[in-house]
């Protein structure tokens, strides 16, 4: 009869935590009525139409409801806009919508975005720190700072203001986290991860997971160390379920503003540069350094040491072998990678072997 | 010696909760004696040989036991089905095997895995409702429902009857889940994913992490808003650790017996037909159209946009450039996917393409 | 008020447990002082210099500090380890670096391996049984096995010494683990896997989803009994958030020494031979059968029922057809996969294609 007792003291304690929770975030998406007026000001966009109009959503023109923003940025789509509920358009100053209220800027799909954020700021993943948090005594959480429910936080680990860490994340030893970054349900960072500011991590990502290095020797493949670290700079985002390697004997790096699609691999000792983009599924062996702005499709391989340079482009699939380096702005495509085009054209005539190969043979045929 | 104390009241309160749980499913997993003249009428199958030949489990020949159940689909297995143990085989009506106990059906195999549902349905992976979860009370968990240990669920989300939610879920605000779904250990659905009836999640898949989509401005990239949902029809599948991304602006949906297998990746607006299966680390990408009966090989990349048609087939690794529509019933294969034929055709010329260019030469040197 | 107390002393019991945590790792990663001397005598390697110089870590040549060791296994880095602030060197006996104390063995990378797996143990990631970790009482664990917080522990499972199990992992029904493995937080095995001994498995990876088999009828994909089991051996290394199914009517197996990277897929069925090494990514189908000393590169996709003979090699994104074999000691690339040097010479021409065909017209426009 006790046991239930307690249980059910344990049970109501995380009922009376939920209701605060539920209340709190309540009011944090209680989003303060904004009008037409109020974006155009916020996005410096021209506004044509009611001012007054109320704005609370955002939404694609067949979704949206009378009071979502919509965007148009080619005149393709101003019929979809056309016949949209919606009564607000971003769109392009040489384009025209009659009827609606327009909010004009030279990249509508970019205020977009920013009207997003702006609307619809991101709910809150954690609240408070959850009694079930197990939180070591010598870790260090900054003023605003929350964590869910069975969070593990272990020794010297520190976190800087408003940063969210939500269900089941495991934070090793003295690993060190900005400010304002959100950690989605159970992402692991190992003992000495770094990262910067706002860092959104998604569920499942494992960062700083022990290398693939070892030394074949004596019939077997001995651990070669994996004694760096992981460092990731202010507003990387990390898709789900992506992988990201501890240094071997250096440090895996990435820098700011790296996006990282689902599933991605990156290896130990990797550099990737600022405003790097990498598609799903891509995997980035060890020691390879990959540049500035550069674009990486889906499922491309990079193997070890190769280099890719500021703004080049990889094609989804392609294969980059090892040592390999592509210069800054090219475009490549196919495995062994290749310039595009020169990949493109080849392709068109391997399409065509069976027809070259006749060709051939005809003239074989007449030669004597 | 108080903090001891309460320590082992709550080491003992789990205990007697398992000892509890462990009844119940031991209860659960005592099979019901079948026969093998019950499972010709379940399965409507022709019976030839001793009706009260006991069935209590399923193998394949080589490790099957007297009581288990084997199958065999064509001649060519006869020789394993009669060296098996097993006494009671399942077999074509054309086919025959002296002194086993026959079971004929014209689709063996598939009698065999409904056998297997109905001699061994799963066990169950949560029982009860663990009293370490947090559920938040305003969940609406319908009677039936199980919820392992350390599982979170939170604000608003609904449960029908029958479904188990294994350790270390994480069921996001709003969430609604059908009926007798099952939902492997960590299993992570943000905000507002919904699954229908009988849906498989295998541990550690991610639904409704946000796509991923930027506007590029101002030297950075901002993120597109990912407001959009993930809708799961009855019947599907979800491998370990595939990942699923909410729509942007609208929603990423799966029809009804949808199978997945590990590792897969489906981006934001993603949309798949009914039935479609896909293989392990198949990726596809933004806003693209699978049709029903789809098959999909493993490693396929599909790139952003592309249709692929109702019952077209793309063979493993293949790539699907943006945009691209592959017909109803086509089969393609290789990067860019081509029709499986001229794909098999055109890399046979390839390989001899050191042999062409060898002809090629002797041409030219015998040419003026 | 009284819920306030609870919860305090819950917390400050958690606080009173990670304190002793604390202090038994501190104690484990004291390390004892090592000189070169100890050095010279545990890798038998010949000490040229001084031998009570304080050996107390590991570094690159470019990272080091005084007390660290760096090693050189060509000339050609003679140079970066001049220049380091590292005292004590590994090299092999024929080379030579004044100033420096030095340690010649004939595998210099190999004995700095082995150096470091003595002088800076793995910190433990699991000390004691936390007292939030759910153990059913049927589980059997050996003396000086260690259980992180929120790990959860099924019946009937067993735990051979000195195992780590760290937070949030999750033992499946009758799982059987060897003595001295590591789990990585949540790590999911499902019901009934056995790992052998010394087994590593990295954050997020699960072992013993069900396969990915179905049997089409009656207009839907029915699930293929997925009964078998997963067998690990001693000393294999599994990468974060790779995914290994059980077996359909038999045993997925891999044998020891394998080490795979992450992101893997290992399908039901499979064998994988013993000291095999699988890159990121990797994807092996169906009851194919791979051999001992294999060398498989990233995002390789190896169909169903594929024999990889021993010590061969698949180049990464290598594309293996179902029913393939690749013979022992055979090297592979491309999709479908060919021998290296035939994939590459016919690659060469793809390259030229172009060129080809303008010679083939050329030979068109001068004949009759």
């Amino acid at each position: 009869m006790f046991f239930f007792c307690l249980l059910s003291v344990f049970i109501r304690v995380h009922l009376w935590f939920h209701k605060a929770f539920e209340l709190l975030s309540r009011e944090a998406s209680m989003t303060t009525h904004k009008t037409a007026r109020d974006l155009s000001q916020f996005l410096a966009a021209q506004l044509d139409g009611d001012p007054s109009l109320p704005i609370s959503g955002l939404a694609s023109p067949e979704s949206a409801g009378h009071a979502d923003l919509i965007y148009v940025d080619s005149s393709r789509h101003l019929d979809r806009a056309a016949a949209s509920a919606a009564r607000c358009v971003l769109l392009p100053p040489d384009l025209s919508l009659p009827g609606k209220t327009l909010l004009r800027s030279p990249q509508p799909k970019l205020a977009f975005a920013k009207a997003a954020a702006w609307l619809l700021p991101a709910a809150p993943i954690a609240t408070g720190i959850h009694p079930t948090a197990v939180i070591s005594p010598t870790a260090r959480l900054a003023s605003g700072v929350a964590v869910g429910p069975y969070a593990v936080i272990e020794d010297d680990v520190s976190i800087a203001e408003g940063t969210q860490i939500a269900a089941f994340c495991f934070l090793g030893r003295g690993s060190r986290l900005g400010a304002h970054c959100r950690l989605y349900p159970r992402v692991t960072l190992y003992a000495g991860v770094r990262l910067g500011n706002r860092v959104l991590v998604h569920s499942g990502a494992v960062i700083g997971s022990d290398g693939f290095g070892y030394v074949t020797g004596e019939g077997k493949h001995l651990k070669f160390p994996q004694l760096g670290s992981v460092e990731i700079a202010d507003d990387v985002e990390i898709g789900a379920n992506s992988t990201l390697d501890r240094g071997s004997l250096s440090t895996t790096r990435l820098d700011s503003g790296v996006k990282l699609d689902n599933l991605v691999h990156v290896a130990h000792n990797v550099r990737i540069g600022a405003n790097t983009l990498i598609a799903a599924q891509t995997g980035i062996s060890g020691s390879s350094v990959i540049g500035n702005n550069v674009v990486i499709g889906g499922q491309v391989g990079i193997a070890d040491h190769c280099t890719l340079e500021d703004a080049c482009v990889a094609g989804a699939q392609a294969g980059i072998p090892t040592g390999k380096t592509i210069r800054s702005g090219q475009v490549v495509w196919g495995t062994p990678a290749r310039p595009l085009d020169k990949f493109k054209e080849a392709y068109a005539w391997f399409a065509r072997l069976p027809e070259l190969a006749a060709r051939l043979r005809a003239i074989e045929q007449k030669l004597p």
